[in-house]
């Protein structure tokens, strides 16, 4: 019979299993890494933050960069860093409610390209988690190409409306920006081959 | 007769003039800016920098709010962060050699978000030297929200290709991309009006 009282609060973080302590790990490490960037943070502060020893965070992760790179994948459970380009997506990128949620990976990226290392580990994640996925829907040439460039499209909107909250698009004006936007999308997503049957260029 | 020497090196710091000491903590500003983001540097360290005394940096600028503000004027000077968006300019953001010299303004925004101050300062700015410019060379409706889009999309090329890297926007196939983005661009900048003659919407 264990001499714990059921009752009692959860036990201390040093006591954790090993799932949970990575799992606290990684929340401390979004939260961290979202606010300051790679180079604005420190492995110590992410274990303290946590409540876990810090010689311990190299038991687990090894490295701050393979921290950074779990975390990361973290930021996609609940929402992927680059929505899905669809139909709607020019009305869904230009109005919905500004929220912190889905910017985690976007801060995560904008704030950690000082590091070389961050920023390889950064491009990688985009490439496999945005730009493969959306290519294969892609018809036509150059559709890898393709793909980064409405990602980057995506991801300007994301800083200029989103982070810094540019007037014009987040005022009333910017719902009308919608066909102009979903326009520009189908200039890069549609096929340019002027025989093939006109299409967004986006299955599904 | 001054008892100089006319062949010593330049007088220290604390000797120059009003406006040499100016320049000098502008220039160390935007170095430790573009490099670490507005949170991620202190007034001691750009004065300690540019060789002045940190308690002299209040009698320039009053607050480091306003010291960024003048530092990002300063990126302007050799490079406009949002370049203007002519017929050209798709060829020049997908093909032009990636470098640093054009990047400090945009690494200046990225990297200072996290500080309110310094967003509401970067927004001005870029609607100021980027958005208003554009926008009185567009016509039709929404001109000011669709020079923003257009930023936007200039932006989020940055992102991906220059600061990131991203293989597709940097191997032989970005160049393929060129008439794309043009198509992306007229999507925006031209008018809707379907009774207007076709144009880039883009004069001179």
């Amino acid at each position: 019979m264990s001499p714990r009282n059921p009752a009692s609060p959860a036990p201390p973080a040093r006591r954790r299993d090993s799932a949970a302590t990575k799992e606290a790990l990684k929340h401390a490490a979004l939260e961290a890494f979202t606010r300051s960037g790679y180079d604005g943070v420190g492995l110590r502060q992410i274990a303290t933050a946590a409540g876990v020893d810090p010689r311990l965070v190299g038991r687990y992760f090894g490295s701050k960069a393979e921290l950074f790179a779990e975390t990361l994948e973290l930021t996609t459970e609940s929402q992927p860093m680059v929505p899905p380009i669809t139909q709607d997506a020019a009305a869904e990128l230009l109005t919905r409610p500004r929220a912190e949620d889905y910017l985690n990976g976007y801060l995560m990226t904008i704030r950690s390209t000082s590091n070389p290392e961050a920023t390889a580990i950064l491009r990688e994640f985009i490439e496999r988690n945005g730009a493969e996925p959306l290519a294969a829907r892609l018809t036509g040439p150059h559709r890898d190409a393709r793909a980064a460039l409405l990602i980057a499209i995506n991801m300007g909107i994301l800083l200029m409306r989103d982070i810094l909250g540019t007037t014009a698009l987040t005022n009333e004006q910017a719902k009308e920006l919608v066909p102009y936007l979903e326009a520009a999308f189908k200039a890069v997503a549609g096929s340019r081959d002027e025989d093939a049957e006109p299409d967004t260029g986006l299955g599904g």
